[in-house]
């Protein structure tokens, strides 16, 4: 046989155990959140037949989408978001779904992206929805399971830029700019922080808007008032009991999405630039596609990788992920046995030890093994610790060993 | 925009919330067990590069594996199993891992079999193996942790059946079989139990071996005694402590599979007849393809699909999945403060309660989504409730309602 290279797809990801706990601590997390406010977790496949996905993310996403002919020449896709599988959920299964659907889907997406620092081919989506209920109340739960999944991962410092749709199309009707004019800003006028209001005009002009009318347009952007879907929203939030510093309204906040329809929200972590780390809003007309009706709909996704940056950037991850507190080494061949009934005896006082696994390795193999997989504590059980029906305890961190009592290790293990 | 008619993809499957629920009941369970034992997830892309995948399941896996051109013209195809992917991780990454290494993987693979009763083209693998150690120590861990697993699921009665493929290699180094004979016998024997005695001498007729010489076959595999590594691993596992009574040697046993060189076994669970839950053994020359050595592995896999399937019919789910105790109910317009009060009062000492998330909807609509969801308490705040400053609550079951201080609430719903 050739000898073929071992390396990962281009634009894809390898997620070592250490990276991989993480990941898992994160999602965990935001599950218990989720379903403490009576979200339930929804799975979809990584394929469908391509008609289902195709057109329903523009021309970019059809470019971007993994599309191919399956062995029994069925066009096919691979999820390239988890919005429209839901769509396809809510048409095909309504009469078996509750309403209003709350539903969670974490699960990887595919896109073809030119791979570049943070975007990936492959990466996880965790999105939250409530399908069939316009009241504001939704969106007033979507926001409040947003802030209290970030406490609940640890964050403390962050805030919540809420805005609505509406008001932007009130400026319309109002006829105090041009739908074309609007759609502009639309797409530019979330950069006002990143590039300053000067760099919005600048790209405004662009778009064969003149200086001053950009100007204009900001200003009036800028002077919209809190809608009253937005002070309703407020109501809610405060009922709920959340601490109003969390929220502040932003009338430049537009997400430059075509399909919301009301309430959007941003959130950004003070301390971390890696941009917004949640975002989301209302979006009534995007869930009937399949069903050919209206069905509001509003919810959020975190940006996961962004999610798990800031962590790590803020130091919020837990110093051990509740894993193995003590590697119990084997000293010797003749002395495994000691080893493993010390182990079973210690594992069934509910201890969280691990037993290496090969009695024909070096002790010092077997320390740096605990070393590698960050195991805080070894337990070395000799030829003396044996006669004397003792253990030796050693701390890897500092090197220290006291040679004690079976029964006392709970209490040495316990910090 | 024509109407698409929402459907899955052939051979693949939605997984709506009451199933999905049970699935990750199961995952989480079998993660913190195999947690316990020191194992770590790991997780590797969807898409691999096709050279990678083909040629490492045999004639039947290149067809059977979604292979196709991506948009940067690089043959990709889906993770067909998790072992493929360790071993091109154990190769790649081998200065940052662990010796041995102590993983686990659970997720999707792909599949293009002819969708049948149990048989899906995409469908949830659940691997655990130990690369690098070859210490009959490590197949007791491994057997022990599967066996730990579904004690933990709520299986009591089930049998570990164990061999040697040693076994088989012997009787023809012992010059009684020939290597074609026993080659042939491994293929076949395994269906013993199902088609009797007389149905695998009929297979290895068909083969081209006479029916006395089947037969003959069948008693030297038949009486093939316990090899000494099952020896060992049976002291290792008495030591572990586990019920002897679980364990049953099986010279039958062959598990089909080429790749496997030393201990294999089977899990069958009493009362279930879709087959064994899980299956495993060791494979010392699978994991260094890449490479280029010989890496010692052990492990095994739950067969998912029929776990849940063995759960359902011996009835192991909890009853209710620690979700939400109870519905709080909006009256009207005018009384959807006094719910979202009580709602979020309630909550905040750690009751876990759900509020209707629409004040338009009649009340008997919303007593419809508690059933719809299975949550067993609706709480109703109407006029006099409300006046009283005290809440209706009703026994979804039962239909018996009572009305109580907000502060019986809790003690209400503790069983």
């Amino acid at each position: 046989m050739t000898r073929i290279e071992p390396k990962t797809l281009k634009g894809f990801r390898d997620f070592l155990p250490n990276q991989a706990k993480k990941r898992q601590y994160v999602i965990n997390t935001l599950k218990s959140v989720f379903e403490s406010y009576g979200f339930e977790p929804l799975e979809t496949p990584a394929l469908e037949y391509e008609e289902i996905l195709l057109g329903k993310y523009g021309e970019e996403g059809d470019k971007l989408m993994y599309r191919f002919e399956d062995n029994g020449k069925r066009r096919v896709a691979l999820r390239y978001d988890q919005t429209v599988p839901l769509a396809r959920v809510v048409a095909q299964y309504a009469n078996d779904l509750p309403v209003p659907f709350k539903r969670y889907q974490i699960s990887n997406v595919w896109r073809a992206e030119n791979p570049q620092k943070g975007r990936y081919r492959e990466f996880l989506q965790c999105d939250i929805d409530i399908v069939g209920s316009s009241s504001p109340l939704s969106d007033a739960e979507i926001i409040a399971v947003a802030a209290k999944s970030l406490e609940k991962l640890g964050f403390k410092n962050f805030k919540i830029l809420l805005n609505d749709r509406e008001a932007f199309q009130e400026i319309v009707e109002e006829g105090k700019a041009s739908e074309k004019e609007i759609n502009s800003a639309l797409r530019t006028i979330d950069k006002i922080k990143k590039i300053s209001e000067d760099g919005v005009i600048n790209e405004l002009v662009k778009k064969g808007i003149s200086e001053k009318r950009a100007s204009e347009l900001i200003e009036l952007i800028k002077k919209q008032e809190k809608s009253d879907v937005l002070k309703d929203i407020d109501l809610y939030l405060q009922n709920l009991e959340l601490d109003k510093s969390l929220f502040e309204f932003s009338p430049t906040l537009a997400r430059g999405l075509d399909y919301y329809t009301g309430m959007i929200f941003e959130i950004e972590v003070q301390g971390y630039d890696g941009g917004s780390v949640a975002g989301g809003g209302r979006y009534d007309d995007l869930i009937g596609i399949f069903a050919n009706k209206q069905v509001p709909a509003v919810g959020f996704a975190f940006g996961f990788d962004r999610l798990i940056e800031a962590m790590e950037q803020l130091d919020l991850f837990p110093k051990e992920f509740g894993n193995i507190n003590a590697l119990i080494t084997i000293f010797s061949k003749e002395l495994k046995e000691k080893s493993i009934k010390v182990y079973s005896t210690l594992r069934n006082k509910g201890l969280k030890l691990e037993i290496y696994l090969d009695e024909n390795t070096p002790l010092e193999k077997q320390l740096k093994y605990a070393d590698k997989k960050g195991i805080l504590y070894t337990i070395i059980i000799g030829p003396k610790e044996a006669r004397e029906n003792k253990i030796t305890l050693r701390n890897m961190k500092t090197g220290a060993q006291k040679t004690i009592e079976k029964e006392e290790l709970e209490k040495e293990l316990t910090p």
